[in-house]
C-alpha cells in the first residue's frame, strides 16, 4: 500500500470505532512525526452547561487517540502492509500503557485540533507528546503518552 | 444541609453534565475519603468492537470525574451550604490542573465502579487516587488527580 | 539461590550504585508485592536549608528505585537463577519508561521508608505504586512507575 | 532589581542549595519562557557502572529544578524586587505539587543541558515542560511539572 492509502484506511479505522464516533473525532494528518486529528464542538461533549466548554474527558479521549495514531504512524513507516485488515491488525496490538494529560485553559471554542509528536519509539514501546488546540490556536491541553507497539 | 442532602445534590449535578450522560456516569458514594461513581458497558463506549472493551476515553473520563468528587466530598466537609445552588457554585470553581492513568488490563466487563480516596486536600489544591474495577473485581486502570479546589 | 539469598543480592548490588550511596539507599524488605528500601536525614540531601526537608530529586530517586526493586521481586519469582551476576543481569535490563512523582508534604524528618506494590508486571512492562513514608508515618510523597522488565 | 542582577540571585540561591551542589547544578540562563540549567558528568552521579550513565535521579532532580526556576522567571518579570533575601522569599514559597518524567534515551554524556518552558503561568499555580540534552544534543528525558507558586 501507499502511504496515501496507509493514511485513508487509518482515518477509516479511527472512524469505526463507536466511541471515537460519540466525539465526532476525524484524522486530519498523518505524517511520520506530524499526526492531527480534529473534531467539532457538539451539545454532548459539554462538562459545563453556562461555560459552555469541553469536558475533560474530551480532552484526554482525544489527546490518547493522537498520541497512539502519532506512535502508529512512525511503526507504519518501516512495514510493509497490503490491505486495510493488515493495517488493523497491526494497531489493534497497540495499547496506551499510561497518559498524563495537562489541563491548561478552558476547552472554549468551535472546532478543536489535537496533534501528536514522537518522542521515542522503539520496538516495544513508544512514547509521544500531544497538544490540543482550538480554533483560535489557544493551547488548550498537552499530554505525553507511552503506548505498546506489539 | 444534612450530608444527605448535599450528596443527593452531587450526584443529581453530576447527572446534568452532557457527556457524562454519554458516559452514562451516576455518583453511588459520597463519604470523605471514599466516593464511588459507576456505569454500565453500552455500545457507544466501546473503543475495540472484536474484543469489545471499554475506550480508554471512557476510562480516563470516569477516573478524571471521580477524582474531583472525591476532592469535593472533603471540601464539603468544612464547608455549610444550603442549597443544591451553592453546592453545584463550589463544584464549578474546581478544575482538574492535571491527571495521570495508568491502564493496566482490557476494559471488559459489564458494570464499572470507579473509586476515590484522597491524597491531600490543601486550601488550593488537592490530590487524589482513582482506580477502576469491573463487577468481577478485576483491576482496569489507576489513575492520580491534581484538582484546583476554589 | 534460595529467596533469601536473592535478597541479600539486590541488597548488596543497590548498594553498589554510586547515587544510591550518596542518597545512602539501602533495601530492608524484598518480598513480592512488598518491597521497603530506606534512608537517613543527611545535610547533603537537603533542599531547603532554614526549613531543613529533603529535596525533590532524593524523593523522585528513592520512589524510582523502590517502585524498580518491587517490579524485580515480581520478575524474579518466576526465574531461576544461581549467582549474584544473574541476579545483576536481570536487574540491569531493567529500566524506568517514566515515573510520576506527587509530593504531598514537606520531606521533615529522620528516617525515611519508601515501600512498592505492583499493580501489573507483564512480560515487557511492569507498572508500580510508591509510597514515602517518615519515621512518624507521615505520608511525603507517593508515585508510579513504569518500568521494561527486559 | 534589574533583570541580570534578579538572574545572578537566582544562579546564586540554586548554588546554596546542598542536594543540587551534590548534583553540580549551575543555573545558566535565566529568561522569561526560557530557563537553563548544566551539570557535568561525575562518578557520584552514576547509575549503572558497566555503561556510565547517569541515575534516573539525576534526571528527575534537575529537571524538577529547571522546571521551578523556569516558573519562578515567568513569576519574577511582574515582580519588584530589591534583594537577593527577596527572590529568595519568592522562591521558597515555590513548591513542585507533581511531576512526570519520561526516561527516553540513556543518559551518557560528558555534560547535561535542561531546558524549562512555561506552559501557563497563573496567580497560584504553574506547569512547565522540560528537556535534558547531552552535549551531542541527543535529547535523554523530557518531563512535565505543576508547581505551586506561592
Amino acid at each position: 500500500m501507499t502511504h496515501d492509502e496507509i493514511s485513508e484506511a487509518v482515518a477509516q479505522i479511527t472512524r469505526t470505532i463507536p466511541f471515537n464516533q460519540v466525539i465526532g473525532i476525524r484524522v486530519e494528518r498523518f505524517e511520520v512525526d506530524h499526526v492531527q486529528v480534529a473534531f467539532d464542538m457538539r451539545p454532548e461533549l459539554v462538562g459545563n452547561i453556562p461555560r459552555k466548554i469541553l469536558h475533560g474527558g474530551v480532552i484526554s479521549a482525544t489527546l490518547d487517540l493522537v498520541g497512539g495514531v502519532t506512535a502508529l504512524a512512525s511503526v507504519m513507516r518501516d512495514r510493509e502492509v497490503s490491505s486495510i485488515e493488515e493495517v488493523g491488525e497491526v494497531f489493534s496490538n497497540f495499547g496506551t500503557i499510561d497518559l498524563r494529560v495537562d489541563y491548561l485553559r478552558p476547552g472554549a471554542g468551535e472546532t478543536f485540533v489535537a496533534t501528536g509528536y514522537v518522542l521515542r519509539v522503539g520496538r516495544r514501546v513508544a512514547v509521544t507528546r500531544m497538544e490540543l488546540h482550538n480554533e483560535t490556536d489557544v493551547l488548550i491541553a498537552v499530554g505525553t503518552g507511552t503506548y505498546i507497539t506489539g
